[in-house]
């Protein structure tokens, strides 16, 4: 079998980190990347700072020049955060018959969202032989396919809770932006207000994903976003908070069935949370038989877990049948330390 | 679609658990079940304590009265904990075309131990196209599929920790006996050295399941069992442990890649972990990319936890391919909360 051919569409620290990951993995080559304006043209290694002497120094195109029919085995798409957005780049894909595996949030289960948007998808993927999956850190694993895990060992459940509880100081300027980090409470209830504030994207796709999974239909889904107010002044590397100002995102979501909480979700981020006292962490703690009490802390940073999600799922996405799947549909994730070919089941989508 | 039907051979602590699980779901029946000596011809109900309006009150029954061809869509075999002793059962069962999901511990990944009895099994499963797996509380999530999951989120790794700190003192006078409750250090060593004192079975398959995953070829696993000596007087429901007597085992594993240990498995189980200060707890601990440290405390109970999954992975055994599975071929375990008939896909190997 020749090595498994990837193209990453989207250099930012997404794309060019899953990009950076695969250099050092055997038995996958990066064959294309794609991006737009000063980065078209210049060679992969420009951008990305580091190179391996086995791997070509390829250059970044444009969509025209990468996307071309079977011209790798899966394009990994990191541009997008919602399943509108990502939709015509993953038609091309599909039509151009090779598989997707998307960090686009949405993408985790279009079905929560966008059900018309999934079925054209899964229709696409379906007629051109090949799969399309969404996944990443959250949605992808912690608030979903995490607590899904767990509930593989229960009999029954009252009630679960999903707390992810994180810093958002390892990020950069456009999450400081996109987050509202150092804005004041008025102009929060603004951008809540006219949606230029998004907060965490995600919950409704990890609730669709715990509910469809459990077999359960929901009676109702509510969410709530509040502002993290600092009474102290907080400083992380690309953004700061004066006191009384935002320093992160409370979100909070509850999928409610026969009038009662089944699932609550739990979802602080903001800069600096040692600084006040508060450890980071992931929890998923369910209330049924038998109990599940369980936590991972400080919590699985959201960057390099995205990363690793979308490169690590490439053979389960490759090995799956055609059509839209989800993080509930394939074999359970894990990082992959050998060579990738050896993961690829002979009867696979591999482009021949 | 029909109810799914389900046979369960062996009405022990495991079995009958299942079945009490069983009739409290929808959409799934308990079809058939059975035991050996005094417990055949007696109703179900009068083995299980309990009964549901809407359940039939089945008679347990003989392996010729109850293994019939297409007589139920997945039996659950609990009566072995090693291959080789389920063998025959397994081959019986697959040849009446059923699919079969067993809590024997070494069939988790009988390709670790038997690897030609694993042949045999995917072989005869192939041909008479039905699905085998082997799940459990440990082997099955705990130190295996759960590790996998979290290593899901990682670029590399270094070395995983996988340790799993459990009381016995809800287990009954069997396993008391197994694992050497209340014996001195000398009868321990016996045990240990003729072979009766088996401990945890299970090590070399979550090893096995780890390393397969990853793609990693292990160098060698090595393996140790010692006794949890007592300083204090002991006393569970089912055993007691005098000062200076055996009051648990501690197993461990080790995996070593290219000289160095890339697996560590630590497995302390004893009565009355929390008399002498020993907080019980589930421990996924990698040192990569990122560094996981998570818990869960105290740890899923044994008993409850291993029903549970044999009971929540029928829809995926049924919707395997055929063949010999394992935790790591099927889609992520979870809870099921609704109708068992709506995990089933419609092209699955359901009786019809």
């Amino acid at each position: 079998m020749k090595n498994v051919k990837v193209i990453v569409w989207g250099m930012g620290a997404m794309g060019s980190g899953m990009a950076k990951m695969l250099m050092k993995k055997k038995g996958v080559d990066v064959v294309g990347a794609i991006d737009i304006g000063a980065k078209v043209g210049k060679p992969i290694f420009e951008i990305l700072g580091e190179e391996y002497p086995e791997n070509e120094n390829i250059k970044i195109g444009t969509v025209e020049e990468v996307i071309q029919e079977k011209a790798a085995d899966v394009v990994l798409l990191c541009t997008d955060s919602f399943t509108a957005k990502a939709f015509d780049k993953i038609k091309l894909i599909v039509e151009n018959k090779m598989n997707v595996i998307t960090s686009a949030e949405e993408m985790a289960f279009p079905q929560a969202q966008n059900p018309e948007l999934a079925k054209k998808i899964d229709d696409l993927a379906r007629a051109n032989g090949v799969s399309v999956l969404g996944t990443g850190i959250n949605p992808g694993l912690i608030m979903d396919v995490l607590v899904l895990v767990m509930t593989g060992a229960c009999e029954d459940i009252n009630h679960i809770t999903s707390r992810r509880v994180n810093s958002l100081s390892p990020f950069g300027k456009a999450v400081m932006e996109e987050q509202g980090i150092g804005i004041s409470v008025e102009e929060f209830e603004q951008g809540k207000a006219d949606g230029t504030l998004a907060g965490h994207v995600g919950f409704a796709e990890s609730v669709g994903m715990i509910s469809a999974a459990l077999g359960v239909e929901l009676d109702e889904v509510t969410q709530s976003m509040d502002p993290i107010i600092t009474d102290e002044d907080r400083v992380a590397p690309y953004g700061e908070a004066k006191a009384g100002s935002v320093a992160g995102v409370s979100m909070k979501a509850s999928g409610i069935k026969d009038g009662k909480e089944l699932i609550e979700m739990d979802h602080p981020q903001q800069i600096e949370p040692e600084q006040v006292g508060v450890n980071t962490g992931d929890y998923v703690i369910i209330d049924g038989n038998p109990m599940v009490n369980m936590v991972n802390s400080p919590e699985i940073e959201g960057g390099v877990g995205t990363i690793a999600m979308c490169v690590n799922m490439i053979p389960q996405t490759i090995n799956a049948r055609p059509g839209l799947v989800t993080m509930i549909d394939l074999p359970i994730p894990h990082a992959i330390l050998g060579d990738f070919r050896d993961q690829i089941q002979e009867e696979a989508k591999i482009v021949k």
